[in-house]
């Protein structure tokens, strides 16, 4: 059930870097020049780039040539109505049409799951669009990727990557339909592993924002390999970087031939 | 008008062992591997398993060469929008399309109608979905299974299997298109068989929470049985249990032999 | 345009007993063995009874060896989120698809139009409904029953049945599409008959719940045929009594024969 | 664009009678017997009279023998959940079908558009429905006819009939697709003129609730049609009166010979 | 991926006057005689104008023969219930139906996305809307232009063209799915140009409510397209002027021929 597009690799593994931000943030930061930031992620040349479908057919014919496969966005969340700002609620919409985003020919479909809302009705809408979106690829070899994320206000900050929440938060995702799942790093072995283990789909992580070194994240996605992850969708970590390149090209020898992160990174 | 798969058997009653609350509750204590405790469960040789569609999709192989057959859940219903959390307020929406639930072959199609909410807006798109999704399985040959149950905030605890409550609940039920019923058990023959007796449609009961001992579980099915039930479709007080294999045996000859409690089980 | 089955009696009068109290009171006194009470109703020998679909359907074999008619109720109203309560405020749905509807072969398809809740939406919604589900019979030889009652908070009790609000209520309900009005009785002839005069459509009574004898109840129903009703549609009245058979065929000489009160019932 | 039938008279404007207050009102004062004011009505010789559809159902042959055209309703819109009362705040809805309303072979649809509402979103889904009607009838030779007016509660009594507002009322309900206006009369010629020279498409004028005498509203409808209006769909003030035939001959000579109104109607 | 008909000009820059105010504003100074408007607009020779598309179908054969295209505006925005207020927040609506749209030829249909709105479920319908029309009108040469705009009640009204907000807004709104951006100008070409420079579609920019001089509204024209700007839509900055055929002469020599403001204008 998983020999998907996306994990077919010598490795099994698959790099994702994640460029659909501006789905949410608009142009933000280290990625004001949309071309500039592509053009520096696909040179480092990840196995495929997460990115919003727009986005996607604006720059078909680059990304293309640069041989590199997309996983498109199908849904839209932004943290305000104002542009790109965080009033600490989400604004969760289904966003694109199953017809667009197959025509871009992509490897997945990525939609999240947002636990924890205050919002009932919303989180209800939520689980019935993941439920649908998985309906609608069924039968086509597009995995739907599910990122299970502890967002909601009702969630304390720390402990959105608290084992517990995630093994849980898995599950259902899973549950409900997901091919593929998304998950937050839990930060060790010992409490990835089993979350890994008893699931029955493919896991990748996600980076979320970019908070230490590239060091430590890399550590991370070296605890993740190794705890079973099949690979990853990270972003802001890579592109946010002074050399997305280089970036991509450690997680490359990491993820795809398990070096370790002393063997591909020095600050 | 009954003579549906899941009741074809021997003694014309039917041992189904509910392994859906993966989409509930998530990763939740005794079932965190779902493949160990689906295994264990199959190795019991109930007549079939309740599960979500997904889960059926993801160990179809294994459920099918275990000879057992699949009750799905069609609907999703948390307690929280936290991950596996009870905050008191169900959060219910329709979950699963029809075409993926008959896709699978199951045996019966589940769906839950939650009485005494507050959210009179809730309760009533419950009642149309039970409506529409007996509507869409007419004419093929599963059954619809509805498990009215006395969750909501206005129904106290104790009241949750009175016999005034779950006889009206029930009738509803059927009246709004089920063909079996899942009932709460209201602890003895003396009020459960009248509830039986006077439904023109299958009565099965349900397990709820593990509370008390495996014999007094198995009592009540004893008594269920007694009363007309026509089976069982009990998930925590199997695998919450140290030998769900042990326990599913027990239930089959209640069940199918009609041993008494006695003579199947010690502990 | 009032040629239809239901109505086409010797007298153009029908007897409709109405036993679809299962969808909104669940098993209620009098009514809570579904099948002895169909029973007792059938052997009366009414020209139809008004029923739920499902309940149509469970037990269409007996309905259709009586040679009994079926009205069936679409939509579903409870008075609760609580099984069969009644907590003050009506919980309406749409309810049952018109194929399933049609399929049973009904002489007539039931509807309410609450008026005088304070919930402004949901009575938009029931006047929408009432006008689409007009649509969905139009063309078949099925007419649309629409029952105007003044159940909202709005309305006090004693004004339920008064003519001021009888008459607008009827006049609305026809203007959104019923092509028979089943309305409460204003208590007297003088009152009720040009109420019925103006209707373009034929009028018949409703029950309400049983509260006086049923002597009482055949003065109702005696005055409202003199006042050009083409009938009843009466439940409680009728199956909460001693000898609901009896009480059928007192009504049978009265709606079809004309025949006095006095000469058909003794208390 | 504008040849439509009910235009489609020997001065070019059309006299509409309007009876279709049963929608709204029920039995109201002056309209209790519907056959008996749609009789006096249609002795007048309308060019058409404005009803809801099943009014032009029930009555169809009567109305055909007449040889009166008909402008059929297609919204609901009552001032209150109770019947026919008026509680400050209207309650609209979208009523009726499109294949119904054309099935009646109309020379119009009307619907109205109401300004000033608190409820926003009610005002929302007026607009929506608007275009949406627009786009039904497109390519049918049935014009759209839509009256805005100022009913909410955001605009005063007194300025439901001033020139601005009724100006931009106007301009607005074209916008949204009116194929005719049902505008309410600013009351003097040099504030109407303009309006209706300003507008692509024809303008009549309504009625509103019969308040003056019936020599004061023949001199409004005079000084409508001296502004350039083509017509009126009025009602309580012709069938509120004693003697309707009477008033519609008297408004058929201003609006189609352009009489006086000395000329045609003494008290 | 741009070569639209819009842009097909001699300078590959396209000059709209925007004439859809009707939609919003009623009838409203400056645009009261519609005629009149369209007539002194169309005699400037504008490559298209930005339309309702009622007004188009209105007003076709005066536009055809100008040989003028159209742009049609496919939602309503208003900024009240009451006609053409302003209370001070936006009322807005999915409008008009793709087949309408597209039977008109428009060289490009406007939408707007409203940020900053206090209204999170609204926010969110533009959103979903934006993505559903991009999908209708994909596969057609017709461009969907966005119009992104900080109308909410959160931004305040001075940073409604800030350069951070109106970056952010502009890849929110091609990321969601236009073909062209519509923006608001930021007011030098320093913190435009990088706007342009950094969008993989088309920009024009819009005008606002007319606040200055005519030759300040020509001087941003002139940095917008200094910036790489496309052409502008600019609407009551042209109409509201004593001349608008003079002023669409004087846009023109900017934007076609990049003559300078001095030269084309003096007060």
């Amino acid at each position: 059930m998983d020999d998907y597009d996306l994990l077919d690799t010598a490795s099994g593994n698959a790099l994702v870097t994640a460029i659909d931000h501006g789905l949410s943030l608009g142009a933000t930061e280290g990625f004001r020049d949309p071309e500039a930031t592509l053009r520096s992620v696909l040179d480092g040349d990840p196995d495929a780039i997460l990115v919003g479908p727009h986005f996607a057919r604006r720059y078909r014919e680059l990304i293309a040539n640069a041989g590199v496969d997309v996983v498109v966005t199908a849904d839209i969340v932004t943290n305000s109505t104002r542009p790109g700002f965080d009033d600490g609620h989400d604004v969760w919409t289904p966003g694109f049409d199953p017809e667009l985003l197959l025509e871009l020919e992509p490897v997945g479909v990525k939609v999240v799951l947002v636990f924890g809302r205050d919002d009932r009705q919303l989180f209800r809408r939520n689980l019935s669009y993941i439920a649908e979106m998985a309906e609608q690829l069924r039968g086509t070899d597009v995995p739907l990727v599910v990122e299970p994320v502890m967002w909601g206000e009702r969630v304390p900050a720390e402990l959105e990557t608290h084992p517990e929440y995630v093994a849980r938060a898995a599950r259902m995702a899973w549950e409900y339909g997901a091919d593929i799942l998304k998950l937050p790093y839990t930060g060790d072995v010992e409490t990835f592993e089993p979350i890994v283990e008893h699931s029955p789909v493919p896991v990748m992580i996600l980076g979320g924002p970019k908070s230490g070194t590239t060091a430590a994240m890399l550590t991370d996605v070296d605890g993740a390999i190794a705890s079973g992850a099949r690979g990853i969708m990270i972003g802001r970590s890579i592109w946010k970087t002074e050399d997305p390149t280089a970036v991509i090209s450690a997680l490359d020898r990491i993820i795809h031939e398990r070096a370790s992160v002393d063997a591909v990174w020095s600050e």
